[in-house]
């Protein structure tokens, strides 16, 4: 939105007025980040003595998890889940650092030995950064996923963002993309993954950026500067263009970037199924019998994507029956 | 979730485990809408004294609203919004009542004179109640829409349900539902509506329950014996039946429900259409062309309805073209 597009609509209204205000909500919440974070973190410890004594918690939790993550879950990811999952967390680790954000979110996978990776953990960060072009949004850095033989789920998509990442950690500063040979040989991996039936959710631990990298020094000067911005007395406001990036080199991060989704999953992950993850595993501890009494919509939910596999049955619990879908309810 | 599930697929947890720590949750998140509520109440105020002086700004908000609500809203009901909608609020009216609830919630819809009804306000509340089988909701009453002749967007069904609810209100105790003569009134009403396209957003004022109706009584009862239940010794537990309503008088309450997603409407309009209003309202503000240039997953969701109505026509502010809406973006 422009300054000019507000003052056309409403007259009365000055961006100002308006950026202000939202920037009076942000401050509140993040308040609220931070006494959410603070009152559940004794929670958190307690319900992991708890839930430690349940056998493939996490893999069932993430059975049930909402359409919005869930789509990017495979049936052969839910089968690494089921063998190996031991644990997960989540943690907001710059809430009190005043260089950082509460909205930075650590995401920790632990494994047992398996036949897939010799990974025991696998921590993904994202940080909550601000870009010179002032856009604000969750960058994180690829995890390397050490697959076994033949075992890659994301068929050479992680190897391949590395060597990317390492490259360009090496390479001069101002370096273009396109001189990189590795940007190259992504593109190539990438082209021949979307000729492959789907993405694994593993592929999620490459994430970077949904636009580009920003580095914590790029955000810490952004921050300032709009910091700056906004306590400006009005009058000395002049009207500034914004700092633009690169055209090409930012289509070219967009392009190499192999999990568009990978910030949104973050949130739905930190939000969502781990703050209701007992809920999550209630709900599969339903049978098929009483699943067929539920509320049919929200059964939908869960089993409508066809390609379910049986994270019970894969734990060892096997389901008694298949009965079929319920019929599809009809809207009100 | 019955006891027994949960024993048989984690025979090292036991119900009670689970329970106590989800109730520990529960109290946390209480906490936190109240914390969030008194953090919130002086922006509120700042902010409705800005968005006081932009014109149809609720109607804006509402032509942006999120899908899951969205779906309720029909280009009937987005006109009325447009032609006199002055003024939206969402209060959280039992915050600090110990016999109320912080999730009960209170929404406000203020308009102008018009064509369409006499009302100057349509004030909706939506009471969490806990039910004699230990269920929670959120429960409310019928608000009257006093409809000008032929105007009326409901198609009769306010009017038959604000019937049987006074019909109830004054039958003697214990009368069964099918009894009473609205009730098979409002049922005849119904099916007529069904037969009409789409059902209106104002529908939404009569929504009573997605269960049956739970008094303020009964809650208060049932509240207390589920903490009794909570700080009795575990020995002492015996093995309870859940209180079973009459199932033929549920089921008529569940048939005469008009619109079964009255709470979870009452919800996203609390948690995020009204927190987020400036943010609809600004998404409101971008023009077809800078609307293309949005990611394209993101204007799905607001235009791929097909059958919206241009607000911002409806309020005078013309689109300049029709663009037709963006290719369909492939899946990554």
């Amino acid at each position: 939105m422009t300054k000019e597009d507000v003052e056309q609509t409403a007259p009365d209204v000055s961006y100002e007025e308006l950026a202000a205000i939202e920037h009076d909500f942000e401050e509140a919440e993040l308040d609220i980040i931070r006494a959410t974070t603070k009152r559940f973190a004794p929670l958190y410890i307690k319900r992991k003595a708890i839930i430690d004594k349940i056998p493939a918690f996490w893999a069932l939790v993430l059975e049930q998890a909402p359409p919005e993550l869930d789509q990017f879950i495979q049936p052969s990811d839910s089968q690494v889940f089921a063998d190996a999952l031991t644990d997960m967390s989540v943690s907001r680790f710059e809430i009190d650092d005043p260089a950082g954000s509460p909205r930075s979110i650590s995401i920790t996978f632990t494994f047992s030995e398996n036949e897939y990776f010799t990974n025991k953990t696998l921590n993904k960060k994202f940080w909550y950064r601000r870009s010179s072009e002032d856009h604000v949004t969750l960058v994180s850095e690829p995890v390397q996923i050490d697959w076994k033989e033949g075992k890659d789920l994301t068929n050479g998509l992680n190897a391949a963002v590395i060597s990317l990442w390492k490259a360009r950690a090496g390479a001069a500063k101002g370096t273009k993309q396109s001189e990189i040979p590795e940007f190259k040989k992504l593109l190539k991996v990438i082209e021949q993954s979307e000729t492959d039936e789907a993405l694994s959710f593993f592929t999620w631990f490459s994430f970077v950026s949904d636009s580009r990298w920003i580095s914590a020094e790029e955000s810490a000067e952004a921050t300032k500067k709009a910091r700056e911005e906004r306590n400006k007395p009005k009058v000395d406001k002049k009207e500034e263009e914004p700092e633009m990036v690169d055209a090409e080199d930012l289509e070219l991060d967009i392009l190499s970037e192999v999990h568009g989704a990978g910030a949104e999953i973050a949130n739905i992950i930190a939000e969502d199924v781990w703050p209701n993850a007992i809920e999550y595993y209630t709900q599969s501890q339903f049978d098929d019998e009483e699943l067929s009494e539920l509320d049919e919509d929200e059964e939908m939910d869960d089993d409508s994507e066809g390609e379910e596999v049986d994270i019970r049955a894969l734990v060892g619990k096997g389901k008694t029956s298949n009965s079929p879908p319920p019929p599809k309810k009809r809207k009100a």
